[in-house]
């Protein structure tokens, strides 16, 4: 099995990516190709033992930052992630691994890979901590404006996904809404709701925000613009509760104390939504495989990006996908 | 000043709801009319001094149940909502205040009031606690499926409630979106974009779900279906976290004696997000005041609602907002 990673992308640079990549690869012996500046990475991959690894560098001169529109792929044809999907699209590799530019990544996928037959719109799919273990919520940005057939597919390949990767079985899948009433929501969610309802898959229902992260579900379906900005603001609590902490405690010493005897019951909760455990979010739907790291991702993160990969291709989702998919 | 307090709504009955409107009617001198069955309503404010207040009650034989649809209003014309609704309506109050059934609020309010002159659709507006002070959103929840107009009548609507109610000068407008770039977003906030850009507003451009706790803009403009489940997230982001903890905590000793330490500092930030301490969210752009208050409001919530409402009154929200909007 071939893996192309974008040694380029994400806000930690190519030590992190090159070390994430190679412990993968000690570990699953899978085949690697760094994908990227080749200097700076066989600069870098002299300060590791490759013995017996089977790491490839592949030279790209260019990068997409992470401010660049994603139409960037197209101008910049030797950019880091540009050159990862080629090998994909080439079979040279099986699938690409990136936590550069999401934007790039996804239009790269998409246009030089294309869709699996019958798949009418490639979703990212994104891992929740929940109270009772983790969901999966998808569409999560790739699709900003939907039709009720476009989520009615992401629930279908939420489904296989989520038993397939995440071993859940009749996984429960619920549609994102503002009220659990089948009369409740916009016209995109009422239609959806009557697609879903008829469409053979475990569907429990409209969920609400509040249900998220309660473990209620195993498949949150909703379209790209709400799944984004639920993502991200879920971020953004999180960050204002850690600030707000942060602020507090160094003003009163019982306070630094306390903090002190509680640090590894607060450690144990970062490592619960820590996105590194998770290792990236697959674009879901495209005729290769695709997985998308966060910015921020540590070299834990590509190391279970690495190992998700591996899993995608041996349980064959996609073959799963395009059947569902051209059955339905 | 005459407010019609719907007594019978709210997750902790009536006693609660009576006790904030009595500690207000002492504390500001304004007249209340307590809606709801009148037995229920006299055998409490009989363990209540009511010396000097100027506290009615108005019977109403019905109340529309937190789970009915909105639509129960039209049926039961005898709901404590209802009728007070048609007391404002009827020029007997001025105000109303509700912290039962959202939707049953919100039509009866919209339906029985109407719209103010200009306004096409009125939307709620909600406090959100910001890690700089608080912020605005709207719409929080009463209109799922907009136009760019609708939501830029939001953001004149949020502006002018921000300059008056919450004393901000100049309130910083921000758009609610997937990206910071004028081409982000799906064709609703596109559209949007350039409508908010030429529209005489302090528009700072799009904002996203990590910015809404940040203090960085002072309203946040959306679509009720996207609003509501940003604040339902929120909410349940806050929930998890806090569930962790009561989870965690009592599993090591030292644990519990460092949470005993911390604990004014874990209530301050309980403080701090508590929706009691800005009293309700008022559905703009009514011809009338209506203030919906959350489900789980305490006597304080009810209390500020109706220092809230006093404003409102006041400071002619309602004047600005109609000048405004039949000038644009």
């Amino acid at each position: 099995m071939k893996i192309a990673v974008d040694a380029m992308g994400g806000d930690f640079g190519h030590c992190v990516l090159l070390d994430g990549a190679i412990q993968a690869a000690r570990k699953w012996e899978v085949e690697i190709f760094l994908v990227g500046d080749q200097d700076l990475i066989n600069l870098e991959l002299g300060n590791h033992n490759l013995q017996g690894l089977k790491i490839y560098v592949k030279h790209a001169p260019e990068v997409i930052e992470m401010d660049e529109s994603a139409s960037a792929f197209r101008k910049k044809r030797g950019s880091s992630i540009r050159v990862a999907t080629e090998l994909v699209k080439r079979g040279e590799a099986d699938a690409v691994i990136s936590a550069g530019n999401t934007g790039a990544a996804m239009a790269s996928a998409k246009i030089l890979l294309g869709s699996l037959k019958g798949v009418e719109r490639p979703a990212i799919a994104t891992i929740l901590p929940t109270i009772k273990g983790i969901a999966l919520l998808l569409d999560a940005g790739a699709n900003v404006d939907c039709k009720p057939h476009h989520l009615f597919q992401f629930a279908v390949m939420g489904s296989i996904y989520s038993k397939d990767i995440l071993g859940i079985e009749n996984p429960k899948v619920g549609l994102l809404n503002i009220g659990e009433e089948e009369s409740k929501g916009n016209v995109l969610t009422k239609e959806t709701f009557k697609r879903l309802k008829n469409g053979g898959l475990n569907f429990i229902g409209n969920v609400e925000g509040k249900d998220l992260y309660s473990g209620k579900v195993d498949v949150v379906v909703c379209d790209g613009f709400t799944g984004n900005i639920a993502l991200k603001i879920s971020e953004s609590v999180a960050e204002m509760i850690s600030k707000y902490f942060q602020q507090e405690i160094p003003k009163k010493f019982l306070w630094k104390l306390g903090y002190l005897m509680m640090k590894p019951c607060f450690k144990n909760f970062k490592k619960m939504v820590d996105y590194d455990e998770y290792g990236g979010a697959p674009l879901l739907g495209i005729n290769g495989v695709c997985i998308i790291c966060h910015g921020r991702s540590g070299a834990k993160a590509i190391k279970n990006a690495i190992r998700v990969t591996t899993d995608f291709i041996q349980r064959k989702v996609n073959n799963h996908i395009q059947k569902s998919l051209t059955l339905s």
